[in-house]
């Protein structure tokens, strides 16, 4: 049996992975190399390193573990028409997301960047208006597992949390769940808008001119699902308009964002790299996840947890 | 009965409170003015704008309230020789404090600054070292009602809290408290270290070389409390070392801090005026605070909340 990780976790906690399975022979190699690819069982894989070549190549292989949530990057026809088994770290990324989105939002309250820049320039300056968390209204577009955790670190703040989803079922830490077509109706509710929604065809630009006219001018508005939420021109438009207060932006409809892009220049936008879900326990949590997949794997069990259809995508 | 206040609320706040009190007369004056003064019996100020000659002016002066927790630049004995009763707006702080040490927290664990250079050079950069507050280890020195509001939201982000304080006696939110002579052995069990302590003789440089030396490199030290509590050389000679990760400072021992001070300079450090109370609802709510009380004194009732000796200073 051969388990082959296309990165390399740190030897504290590589080792005791492969003391605990020595009935695996496991490979790390921070590249997907065709000759570990040709013998290998199982690929452990943050899901942008295969091709339909990869998975031609890997004649042996049954079970793909992706570190990782989207797989928008993976052979997705290839890799079913084998027939292999997709899993991955579903839930991993709530916690740092849910912090990440936590510390923008106290950012901006707080007036952090206003500190950072008189410091910069070594200007004692009290002249910022320091506003609270406590007591907005926050409206949670899409909120599933990452969603529930910032729902529960918002209501922490005293937040009155309002989801929208697609059935308008009852989720968790959302004080009250609407539709997804009741959404315009929602928008002037709330003074931070948080959009947790994966790519489909539904959600393409799913979020319009006349969504953002809704909201107040005083709104936060974050992304931190998937780009092609909202059309980069309109994003633009709605800044240089000043509908809302500020905007900040995980995730972008081409990424990286281009250099010569219009929106790194705003001050009401927040550029982050697609890379809120990033933790230095990330390894270490999904290794976590992965462990009891592998002993049950090595068993003879192909029910996983968090397998996905790689077609549907999740 | 002549009420002044040395500041102006916003209209919207400072009209139903007129509307409120028909019996009395309100005077709203940016600056303490001596012929208002002379007349007043009930004074309304932040505390930073007294000295002994305006007690002295104010002879039907008998009641201060102040809009500040501190009141280190009032003339205390002044006030104490005429037997004047002050109350503050104890409590008022604690909502937007313990929001901004959240919010400087998240933004050194979620990379915040990192994100906020890159963008300002335009450049879409991932390598930072995001790490999460979740699963840490908090220790708040003097847990009043501020520390227990920071503690109640380091607990909702599954924080584990250390208390230290004179007595030792359970704290709220707090998951143990200790003494604070026991400070030594529990400062190498937090990452985060709060110091919430105010201005007093046994105070005063509390914090040595040693303490610093007991905390682990990833620490992060926040002084939310009073400057003095470390000495200023000692901070420096902390941070040029890298006896610590970063200092978030928001009290100083001079403030402002001097132009030509070191502190500003250093990477590992966040200069913060001395504003983490401020709030777009501060007076808002010091009116929620100020009106009750306004109501038991009309009644001639002078037993009124947050009443405070003001030699002791608290």
């Amino acid at each position: 049996m051969k388990v082959y990780f296309t990165f390399e976790p740190r030897p504290d906690l590589r080792d005791p992975l492969v003391d605990e399975f020595p009935e695996v022979e496991f490979t790390f190699h921070s590249r997907p190399d065709k000759g570990h690819l040709r013998e290998t069982d199982v690929l452990v894989t943050y899901g942008e390193d295969l091709n339909d070549e990869s998975i031609e190549i890997a004649k042996n292989l049954k079970w793909i573990f992706v570190v990782s949530a989207g797989i928008e990057k993976m052979p997705h026809q290839a890799i079913h028409n084998r027939g292999i088994l997709v899993s991955n770290v579903r839930g991993i990324h709530k916690k740092p997301m849910a912090e990440s989105i936590l510390a923008h939002i106290l950012s901006i309250k707080r007036a952090l960047p206003f500190i950072y820049e008189n410091q910069s320039k070594g200007v004692w300056n009290k002249k910022a208006q320091l506003s609270e968390l406590n007591g907005s209204t926050a409206l949670i577009i899409g909120p599933g597992a990452i969603g529930a955790e910032i729902g529960r670190l918002l209501q922490a703040f005293e937040v009155y949390t309002i989801g929208c989803n697609r059935s308008g079922d009852d989720a968790p830490f959302m004080n009250e769940t609407h539709k997804i077509e009741n959404l315009m109706s929602i928008l002037p509710k709330a003074e931070i808008v948080i959009s947790m929604l994966p790519s489909t065809p539904e959600t393409k630009h799913l979020l319009t001119y006349e969504h953002f006219k809704q909201m107040s001018k005083d709104t936060i508005f974050l992304n931190f699902g998937r780009g092609d939420v909202v059309a980069t021109d309109l994003l633009i438009r709605i800044l240089e308009e000043k509908l809302i207060r500020h905007a900040v932006l995980d995730v972008f409809e081409i990424e990286p964002l281009q250099a010569d892009s219009k929106l790194w220049k705003f001050d009401n936008v927040t550029v982050s790299p697609h890379f809120s879900s990033h933790s230095s326990r990330y390894v270490e949590r999904s290794l976590d996840i992965f462990k009891p997949s592998l002993r049950k794997w090595l068993n003879g069990d192909e029910n996983l947890d968090n397998k996905l259809d790689i077609l549907r995508g999740y």
